[in-house]
């Protein structure tokens, strides 16, 4: 009998959002949850460890990855490719355990289209959240201020709408507990459940 | 602008499967979430008040209720009625406020036909979970027993399937958790948040 698959969790947002402040301390909780490690051509730095903050990849071997299309996706900036080893992730779920990606919003959109299951949490800065009170107080806002920050808002909620949860990362600890309640959430959803019991009811 | 509604919570799950007990539970921890109180034409009994324990009402009070469809869903049991009343419901979630019904698994199923944007909890019986280790120990059941067993999980399937959320009653703090947790990312999925700001957006 199959044993359960583990979650492909996805977190991304805005630039500047505080994504990887968010996972880190998520990471320090020493939760179940394992941590996809990107690969990429840059030189490590002082105290990074192939494996642990990176896979170090000559650009000749990233670039071999693409063609085997052995990355779940990739992107180059400035003179360096970054990408998140497929192997890695796979053999993650398969063996039950659940890995979050933390990927920026173009990165997402394409682990999407290919994993389409897999859950997808949308960090949101807080000045979207406070938005709403804001342009409500009246006269203390000017109508350029209002209209850029409805530009922001409009542009965000465009992206936000490929997801399938939003978290405000109004305070770190708040984002932390709030994507740790989404992942037991998750693991209690009846489509995921009902399929292991029917399969085992059903083998007999 | 409207604000955002309260969500209906239903626990529901087999009979003796500690409904009761999660929910006692989950009310000690003080959480924003408030309690359905039924209706009742039974006597209070030594030490329950009116509108804590129960609604306490004449059967003509009752009758009345019915008529006027003002009860989400109701039960006679040996002489008397019990049910959910409809208002305190509504204004519960009306004013934002997270409103949690412990029901046995007929009156979820009326809930779930006027309501179904509700969230839909199955409470199941660790026996359930059990069952998985328990028939593949090959020899250490008689085949009535397996057979028993099995004919019990194809009933609780039944049930499940109908549910948004299926939480193991192994341990009732374990429970507890795991419905603070779905209550948590129930309020960050999208299609709750994004309505928020999509009216937020074009209001202006």
């Amino acid at each position: 009998m199959q044993d359960d698959k583990g979650l492909l969790i996805v977190l991304s947002g805005p630039a500047g959002v505080g994504k990887g402040t968010v996972c880190r301390a998520l990471r320090e909780q020493n939760t179940d949850i394992k941590y996809s490690v990107s690969a990429t051509t840059r030189n490590p730095r002082e105290g990074e460890t192939h494996g642990v903050n990176y896979f170090f990849k000559s650009k000749q071997e990233f670039e071999q990855m693409i063609e085997e299309d052995r990355l779940l996706e990739w992107a180059r900036y400035v003179d360096n490719y970054y990408g998140t080893p497929l192997d890695n992730v796979l053999d993650t779920i398969n063996s039950g355990q659940d890995i979050i990606l933390e990927i920026e919003v173009q990165g997402a959109g394409k682990v999407r289209e290919k994993h389409p299951e897999g859950v997808y949490i949308f960090l949101m800065p807080p000045s979207l959240a406070e938005l709403r009170s804001r342009i409500t107080e009246r006269g203390t806002e000017t109508e350029e201020l209002i209209n850029k920050r409805m530009t922001v808002a409009r542009e965000e909620l465009e992206m936000m709408k490929h997801y399938d949860y939003v978290v405000e990362n109004d305070e770190v600890g708040s984002a932390v507990e709030r994507i740790r309640s989404i992942v037991t959430a998750e693991h209690c959803k009846k489509d995921r459940l009902i399929n292991k019991y029917q399969q085992l009811v059903e083998v007999k």
